[in-house]
């Protein structure tokens, strides 16, 4: 075989892993060897999908429903999307600029994939979710990564976009509530960054999918400042439908022809026993079950907050949505991923590392997420608790 | 709004539509005023999900098994894929090698996005299917169309590869049972067609998703002559899994690692309901209903051969896999997409015109799916014939 075949193709070198997977797995081993984990890295309500939901999945299945659907997705969940954006926000959308895609991955890949060309660059914040700067990297876009701190909430602003703008900028990518800080854009920043951008020229992408898991106030969509935004949204998160693969894109009316080509080409279709379950997401029932979770995450997370301050992590802001927490554990260690291990390893908790999101001072800090129950986070509190006290001991 | 806001990224210039959805709406509208459409243009088996598959795939409904999966998919789906390679073609696959992915469509994304540079060319035989000229655009490659006829059974062989290969050229990709035509490479042209990609130093690109579509001989697998080869599979064709949108790719294993990672980055995973009632799709008694359905197939490619000739479209070599004709039209017209509406709007049959399938006088031919029943067939034969002898005695 000649040498040549064996170049892996040069974005590769650019796309990061999770190093998040490196702690899975040696907790997946520990689990083996009949060790006890307790799981606070794992980015998936635990909750599994609502019941009605999964019935109407079941009962499409029983009918054979399992055939390509349109490219863009089943109209009638398309016009359920429209009605919730009207009820939600109070926002007009027409369907037409309503995209069903494969989880919110395939909401970026068809934005991304119709708007920006190699050598753009496309601002966020720095922390980040790791996805959303690859999805770049996949197309040769380079992340413009602006490190923002709790002065902003974690996110950026106006005045951030303006300094950090550069000739090759194209764009702004906002994920509010933010994964892994679980902060939320204020609704006067988001209108400010959302005509910052415009200002300057550029394209505003909304990463919206942790909308509905809020706890103190309501997270604006991007839609409600500009017809102009796409806004990326999930079934996963707020809807427990994760493994179903399903999300969508909301894009302005320009863009509409190119992304349903794109979406022909790269996906033909979503899953159709997702679209067909998914068509009860909406319903009153369902989404009085969701609320029902929400108020448990919300105590989870405060939970999680006093405990850890208490500990003596340092969290500068109190998180609002999402379910995670994003701590600084500098006064234990200056080296975040080694401390992930060694909780791992000597406490038996999973954490996700920082270095997972971004280039701003990772090292500082790890990342817990809430999806598992009250008892478990308690025992994985006190398992902290005293690996920080034995720790400090020696 | 700034103007800059308003341009598509340049990609979406060069990717194509599909022109077929241009008759798919014309032929709804017909459908609601009360037209009886013949559906001759639906890429899609009318068999839909044999009930082994469905049944299994409600029961992990009930059971609740709707988390992500991990990103190369269910270590026990790879398992049994790998063991259908050893009783379908004699070949030993390690499942490290083995990913899950959202249909076809997703080994592509993977198996290109892992392998090829902004500037490459990849070569492939014209007509082809145009989604994987597109996948290669989606990431700036350039398309090597290389025009075949039924002399080299519209394949590319060693000598038009080496014949057409450039400086900027980086692999092969091969489609077999082809589709728009249907036709099989022989094992002998595969081999050689490896040899020479290897000889030349390039990728080579299998794609299978026809195999077990097959009515004279079986096609072999790419993985048969090099375990260099990328292959792309599906559940969709053969097992009868369109909307579930599950597929798998198989690596060289010098990409795997860069092949998960994308995996992780741009899927998350693959619908794991797809893949939970995949497991039995290798069952025996499934296969044997697929056998069943093998034979209808038959015997409609068979029935629509003998008439499509009869009624005088040229056919210049026998399909022997996939549901698909590639029937050159131009004894009756010499622009294949007027008489392709013609064939819609005044004898009601849908076809797809030849211009989806690339730039190899695609004004000459119609693609004809037999993806509709025998009775439905006879009644389209019929329209067609009547069609074309009111046209000729205008």
């Amino acid at each position: 075989m000649n040498r040549m075949n064996l170049a892996v193709a040069d974005r590769m070198q650019t796309i990061t892993p999770f190093y998040v997977m490196e702690l899975l797995q040696r907790a997946r081993e520990l689990e083996q060897q009949g060790h006890d984990i307790v799981h606070m890295e794992i980015g998936e309500p635990d909750f599994g999908t609502p019941d009605l939901v999964l019935n109407a999945g079941i009962q499409r299945l029983q009918q054979g429903q399992v055939k390509y659907t349109p490219a863009a997705g089943l109209i009638l969940l398309r016009e359920k999307i429209a009605e919730y954006y009207r009820q939600q926000y109070d926002v007009y959308v027409p369907i037409e600029r309503i995209f069903i895609t494969p989880g919110a991955s395939g909401a970026f890949l068809l934005a991304l994939g119709a708007s920006v060309n190699p050598g753009d660059q496309l601002m966020q914040a720095d922390p980040c979710y790791p996805c959303n700067s690859n999805f770049m990297r996949l197309f040769g876009v380079e992340p413009l990564l602006v490190p923002v701190d709790a002065d902003t909430d974690f996110q950026l602003n106006s005045a951030l976009i303006e300094r950090s703008w550069s000739d090759r900028t194209r764009g702004v990518i906002i994920a509010s509530p933010s994964n892994p800080t679980g902060t939320i854009i204020t609704d006067q920043a988001l209108r400010e960054t959302i005509q910052m951008t415009d200002r300057l020229g550029g394209h505003f992408y909304s990463d919206e999918i942790y909308h509905g898991l809020v706890y103190q106030r309501q997270a604006q969509t991007a839609l409600k400042h500009s017809d102009q935004a796409f806004v990326i949204n999930s079934f996963s998160k707020y809807f427990g439908m994760t493994g179903w693969r399903i999300g969508w894109l909301i894009a302005p009316e320009h863009y509409c022809e190119a992304i349903e080509k794109l979406a022909q080409n790269v996906f033909i279709s979503t899953s159709s026993i997702a679209q067909y379950a998914a068509l009860v997401a909406f319903d009153e029932d369902n989404l009085q079950e969701l609320e029902h979770r929400r108020q448990i995450f919300a105590e989870r997370g405060q939970f999680l907050f006093d405990q850890l301050q208490e500990i003596g992590f340092d969290i500068r802001i109190k998180p609002e949505g999402a379910f995670y927490i994003y701590a600084d554990c500098s006064a234990f260690s200056k080296d975040s991923f080694q401390f992930a291990k060694d909780l791992l390893e000597q406490a038996g908790v999973a954490v996700t590392p920082g270095k997972d999101f971004g280039r701003n001072t990772p090292e500082h800090y790890i990342r817990f997420a809430y999806t598992t129950d009250l008892e478990r986070l308690k025992l994985g509190v006190e398992r902290i608790s005293r690996f920080i006290n034995n720790r400090s001991r020696d």
